[in-house]
């Protein structure tokens, strides 16, 4: 943001009717939490080695040694400033580059703490932290990504020289697709099938060596290599996700992660007392990231479609004067405003996950399992409901921007083909969908025998009140009160888990009941994670909010949420009778007005997310809003502008024109 | 398709309960398309120089230059097989990469045919035909890309010399975007403002040399070049889009392009009696061949997404049997059945579109009006839905592939980003849809003033019926009559445009009234524009379809594709009263039960598209379904694996382990 000459935004900062910069401290979290995401964003942007416009042109070889360059320099930089654990963490995120750092940082090194012993945790992590070793996590295979329990690889105990024998008995047993894998690890947790004598005993993770430590060449029995080229031009080509077999490849059996089950000298599978639960500890504190991620990613690319929508003017010029903004379009303000409000939601939705997992640490710690399964459910449809509209958000941002959001200079395309992958890993996001119904279609079934429903599924206790209760909207301004929206949504939600519950208690077998109706299901559970996202913005509105007009902006933009997919999702409210079809009409003429008050707005909304020109990676989202001018000097950076007449004319484009074409060698 | 030897896929396809060879006749449109198709089809994946697996691997100027060398093949081939025009365009479809020749065959030349004078044409096309020039169609600019009115670029003509002067008065008067302007064009048909004294005359189609024909270098005060790397890998970064800027530009006054509009030696305009309509003639075409390459591109996604889901194993084994097949699990069928259904329905609709511009043509040669506005919307309306659906149809089958999915190999990523911009070139899709709306709304302010509504809109004239009547549907399979389904979506179709038509009429402003409420005006016009495809896909059901089976596998797609519309846009129904939440629910379970007979037929019903694997370019759509062999060999392809150790291990990666880095230039 440095060098800033004109602000062709300038007009539009002016008309903000809110404090931006307590806005930003809403965004962050904290003064804290913005205080030092503000500076590491700038010590990244400012260090040429971290640039990132020339990604497009470089070929896989140069792209992954970029990557390696820019890790090596990070790390550098992390020690030289001694920045803590979390300022490392932001650090690396504004390098803004899938690395192997990332797999190292966010699976190896959590694999260890979580499933190793001390003894193992004080033998493998001070190595990992120092990167004296560079560890990826190996779980999935070709043939099973979902299904972990149906991996193929084998760890068979040798009773005779102690060691486990990891094998790859099959082609789909490859390990396929693990981040960090196929260049520059030297260490993999690597998940297979336990045998110990002719008995299997689940599925287990193992810290294995692939690469000797003083040349890199992959160790004997190893076959490791790269998957070969993802979506996209950088992107995640930047990761070396790799492929891995094992021929008899033999490990010390101190290499197993042995917190909860153990294998002892003698052969024989012992369960520790650590409850196995705390697996879904992990899972919570994961896919918890995963939804604050969502936030950034969805709130990059509303800020470039948000800005460019301001600059772009089109139609609508009166008398020679300027043509209107496309900002200024309804149909854009339609498209734009409502994912604008939902990176707001998801922002907070996602801190209050982060005190989810504490909530949940500490009664794991206290052997309390009781809200364990509400709470993974929780996650597991946040992750998935956050990420879908996420991936798409991306993609309609770039549709907003017209033709220029197709360049890669427009930074979306990057953002979206770097981004989709989360709908898939860490759990597919319909299968995380059915895990939510499944605890819905429990919950309901025990209501009335009672068990109380806890947590995000505490609403279904009211669940005679919610059934029979009707909307009380008489005019459009009505839909603005929070008890009104959220009775709204529970009474939807509510209804929609009955009626499927009810459905399938008359199926005479549950499973295949559950299997024939699962695609209304998935709507079952996407209604009730829709309603926990209303709901913590509500709640985040009743906490303390400080700053010129701050509240006032959130509260608008929690309506926008909630009425914007009030309306999208009107077949549902209806046909539930949760609201009448007049009430749906009236939420869309409020939805509307609602529109009105954001655009004024809409600039400093997004500039609240203080990302640095660098990070956004946008010419169209420039702070300056200085488009056109820069993404002309963008173009002559191509290649194929190198020159005037392009390499291949002589040989194929003038035996063409010259009619020469039978002499030719093509 | 040449080599199988094990079709994995065997089993589905003795389990058709269709003739697949009468099907492959009825998607291509008749036996002689067949035939000529296959035959295309197969010379181009038959021929090595065409290959695509590599495009990943090269860097811009190679990627160009395998372009070019392509296209001068393409036509050296088209020339020794003396093939006709319709082959020769089937062939270069099949070659299947984004090139300047589709711009100089479907842009420039037919320019030249439906603006040009005889003359004109005499003079231009022989030299197109044969290839001894290059053109492209140079209309974007950097600034305006909707609105063709507001254009920048001026021809000014200086009586003195008979000439026009063409400029780049400003930096967003540049053109950008044109495809083939780049490197290969040697001439552009250049629209811009005619500027005759002091006088602004509209906007104009200039003929314009930009290269020397001797060395293929930009002529005096002509600035050319690429507009850089676009979305995606290979995609449409094959392609020259180009920016374009002119300094004084003389060229003579018969290269304005003047059927329409002439400029006299004395520099007086004069408008021809040539019908202006015949623009709009041009553009039916144009958008007609849009929704075809629709169907084409949804298809090849399905087909990949079929093939892959019925291979693709997880979950669900019993006794240690074989997992189940992911096609099985409804979740997956209800995200893909609707897409096959859609590629089936799209194909016919595009049919249909090919006799509405034949329909079309012949009444604008007879001076016939009539028709032009509501065929003209039409078409905008159908091109907006049918790509946007397919570009996200798209995405959706990349997602049900699961990992894989999202790497090259598996084609999909290419298809996509190489499909999008269809969304938003040759119209904006929302631009679209408001033109459509526009006619709604006029139709329906006419209803009982007269004047029939015709065509497509002619449902509106039983306004007083569609209004009032109410939906008969009592059980689930009553939602097979084509007369119900087709009447609940006139139905909704009609009371959504009278609505919307009412409340505009409260409106003080009828123009400010359609811009408040163009997003509402939007959903009317996809309501329209679906209904279309319905009834399109019924009238096929009621013509003459041979061969086993064929009509029934037919009949079952109609009503998927009615119903998962139905399901989607249920909000839509229930608003307006259409259907009761009832008939809602009914006509969600109908739909589940025809998943069950689309199940055994999908692989059958996708290889009626009759794609190579060539074309395909799919290791997970191949037809013999031998995926993981395929994958693991691809991936060893990649310029990575070229060295166990990567390039940059001694500079970045060992300091970092060997905790050197303090030490090592980065």
């Amino acid at each position: 943001m440095g060098e800033v000459r004109t602000d062709h935004l300038a007009d539009e900062r002016r008309r903000a009717e809110f404090d931006v910069e307590a806005m930003k401290i809403v965004w962050a979290g904290s003064k804290h939490a913005f205080d030092m995401s503000d500076r590491m964003g700038r010590i990244v942007a400012s260090d040429p080695v971290f640039r990132k416009d020339n990604r497009a042109m470089l070929g896989r070889k140069e792209l992954f040694k970029n990557t390696m360059r820019k890790a090596a320099h990070a790390w550098k930089r992390i020690i030289e400033l001694r920045l803590s654990e979390e300022e490392a963490s932001r650090f690396r995120a504004f390098v803004d580059e899938p690395a192997f750092t990332d797999l190292h940082w966010g699976m190896f090194v959590p694999a260890i703490k979580g499933q190793g012993t001390d003894e193992q945790q004080q033998k493998w992590l001070p190595l990992a932290y120092k990167m004296q070793i560079v560890g990826c996590y190996a779980q999935t295979e070709l043939g099973h990504g979902s299904n972990v329990q149906g991996l193929e690889t084998t760890a068979t105990f040798d009773p005779k020289s102690d060691e486990f024998i990891i094998n790859s008995p099959t082609l789909t047993s490859s390990k396929w697709w693990p981040g960090g894998l196929g260049k520059a690890s030297t260490h993999a947790v690597v998940y297979a099938r336990l045998i110990l004598g002719n008995q299997f005993h689940g599925v287990h993770g193992f810290i294995v060596q692939l690469r000797s430590m003083d040349d890199h060449v992959p160790l004997p029995g190893i076959t490791v290599g790269d998957i070969g080229m993802k979506f996209g031009n950088g992107a995640y080509n930047t990761m070396d996700n790799g492929v891995l077999r094992f021929n008899n490849v033999r490990i010390a059996r101190n290499q197993m992660l042995m917190r909860v089950s153990q294998v002892t000298r003698e052969g024989k599978f012992v369960q520790s007392n650590v409850p196995r639960q705390l697996v879904y500890g992990t899972m919570v504190y994961v896919r918890q990231t995963i939804v604050s991620d969502a936030s950034i990613a969805l709130s990059r690319a509303v800020c470039v479609a948000t800005r460019y929508s301001a600059v772009r003017r089109q139609f609508g010029a009166m008398n020679g004067g300027p043509e209107t903004q496309v900002i200024d379009y309804k149909t854009q303000q339609n498209r734009l405003f409502p994912l604008l409000a939902s990176a707001y939601a998801f922002r907070f939705v996602g801190e209050w996950l982060k005190w989810l997992y504490t909530d949940v640490t500490q009664r794991l710690q206290a052997k309390d399992f009781s809200t364990l399964p509400e709470a993974h459910a929780c996650t597991a449809g946040l992750k998935s409901l956050t990420t879908s509209i996420t991936a798409d958000g991306i993609e309609e941002c770039r549709k907003l921007c017209g033709g220029h959001g197709y360049l890669f200079s427009s930074g979306l395309p990057e953002l979206f083909a770097v981004y989709v992958p989360s709908c898939t890993y860490e759990g597919d996001n319909y299968v995380l969908q059915l895990q939510v119904a499944r605890i819905l279609m429990k919950t309901v079934s025990q209501l009335g025998s009672g068990v109380q429903p806890v947590g995000t599924t505490a609403y279904l206790g009211q669940v005679e009140h919610l059934m029979q209760c009707e909307c009380s909207v008489q005019k459009a301004e009505d839909w603005l009160k929070p008890s009104i929206i959220q009775e709204a949504f529970e009474a939807r939600a509510t209804r929609m888990a009955v009626a499927s519950a009810q459905k399938l208690s008359t199926m005479p077998n549950q499973e295949e009941g559950f299997a024939e109706l699962s695609a209304d299901l998935v709507e079952v559970a996407i209604a009730h994670c829709q309603l926990i996202i209303v709901s913590k913005f509500i709640e985040k509105l009743q906490q303390d909010v400080t700053g010129k007009g701050v509240r006032k902006q959130l509260e608008i933009l929690c309506n926008v949420y909630a009425l914007s997919l009030l309306h999208k999702h009107q077949g549902d409210f209806l046909a539930t009778g949760s609201i009448t079809p007049e009430q749906a009409s009236l939420a869309n003429d409020q939805l509307r007005h609602l529109y009105d008050q954001v655009r004024p707005n809409a600039v400093a909304l997004v500039d609240a997310f203080n990302y640095t020109d660098h990070y956004l990676g946008s010419v169209l989202g420039r702070y300056d809003g200085n488009v056109y001018p820069k993404l002309y000097e963008e173009a002559w950076k191509d290649p194929l502008n190198d020159s005037d007449v392009p390499d291949g004319y002589n040989e194929y484009l003038r035996p063409m024109l010259k009619q020469q074409l039978h002499l030719a060698r093509l």
